[in-house]
């Protein structure tokens, strides 16, 4: 049987890889890289150095592009449905071609596989289509969650409490009910930006974290928005890309501690 | 000036360490290992073992009992306040007391020091005390949520859609507003019972995740969740401690899948 591994390889630093991963990364023979066409030639060599740097074996890489999906589509439309289907598509074809029956694949995810990623419900649509048969492992890696917090060193709840990880999109529709603590990903209009007059709000941002070009500011949102707001129209600018989250914490941090 | 490491350890399996957490590891030279008290033998040996594993230059290795938390006490009252000011004099006193002005110490936390730690919080509370004088970096550890996720080989969130991290007790008073996927820890109480007649629910638990005692449950709430509290209940007997965390998540998962 196909054994198709899926490795988180962490939020962008290379020493985000566990020892999990890196035996994980000995036992494949082909590993798949799907981009989405967008300018991301760092993320690509990074992957690169990671696969030079800790293979100890002979392997293949293949790289394929990622059918575009429309970003406006709200949540799981059709539209999306449609474009997971072709995603499904080319990831059978990849498997089926490019991994002996008795051999084993692995995807490289970003961060971690459980965040935000679509291979394992890709993965799972394979296997209910049936055409063609494997097993698959996930290997969990550092997501830019945690690799945020570990940067500004401050924990993403408060003790006893919640908190909720969501998108752009979603903020922009409002604050989430009943939680103080809001992790926010997928945010390519700045959201926090319709909430830095709140003067409750704490905000804890992070680009390209991990690499050499990460940025970090934290304060209170009124303080720091114009300047995340710059700092990110910059960067962007300069580099062609930006990866980027934040936490937006309600309460002061001094009173209201983070916790178990 | 003093360094302080606050190291994330990962969930349970001892290859979760990531290249980061081995060198930080091996920067220290006074390693604390602060336990609750409770019959965790396992999960100190396991410490043990990483550092014997990892650690290529001479240490030392300082254990101390946390002070006891009444784990009844909601949120973030005084009692709290309190017990973390005696956690955090215990633990100014360690850094004082075991490392040299300019040496480097290291606390290691299991899981990802973010989730459910109060360490970030009491190295805080102690630099506010302003009585020893230290600078701290943080390393991301895989969190058992993560870990979780990967045994399951399921997403977190579905596709731009939000998932809350929350408590047992949390969950107790209801299942939180305008999210379909929970993740709960610290639930000493079996929270996710009372929800077990949703039809509409499935359930992801797991418990000693990582370790060689692991084991994975996962189904329609109503299925499983008899199943769940016996096996829970046996081998907390039988060990004599447990530690265990799930996804509750609304609607079906193959009609509404994880992504991003």
């Amino acid at each position: 049987m196909r054994k198709i591994l899926v490795i988180g390889i962490g939020a962008g630093d290379p020493d985000h890889l566990t020892l999990q991963a890196v035996k994980a990364l000995n036992r494949a023979e082909v590993f798949f890289i799907l981009d989405k066409g967008e300018q991301k030639a760092d993320l690509a060599r990074l992957r690169h150095d990671i696969l030079e740097r800790h293979v100890e074996r002979p392997y293949r890489l293949v790289a394929a592009r990622d059918p575009d999906r429309e970003r406006a589509e709200p949540d799981y439309t059709p539209a999306v449905a449609r474009w997971r289907s072709r995603r499904a598509d080319l990831y059978e074809r990849l498997i089926a071609e490019q991994v002996p029956d008795d051999g084993c694949g692995a995807f490289l995810v970003w961060g971690d596989p459980a965040l935000y990623d679509s291979t394992l419900g890709i993965l799972e649509e394979i296997r209910r289509h049936g055409r063609v048969e494997f097993d698959h492992e996930v290997v969990p890696g550092i997501s830019s969650v945690s690799a945020l917090a570990a940067r500004h060193r401050i924990g993403l709840n408060r003790v006893g409490r919640p908190v909720q990880i969501t998108t752009g999109r979603r903020l922009a529709e409002g604050l989430p009910d009943g939680v103080d603590d809001i992790v926010v990903m997928l945010d390519a209009h700045q959201a926090f930006a319709r909430y830095a007059d709140d003067p409750d709000l704490h905000l804890y941002w992070g680009a390209y974290l991990g690499t050499p070009d990460e940025i970090l500011v934290a304060g209170k949102a009124a303080d720091v928005a114009d300047r995340i707001l710059a700092l990110r129209a910059e960067a962007r600018a300069r580099k062609g890309w930006i990866m980027d989250t934040y936490l937006l914490r309600r309460g002061d941090p001094a009173e209201d501690p983070p916790g178990d």
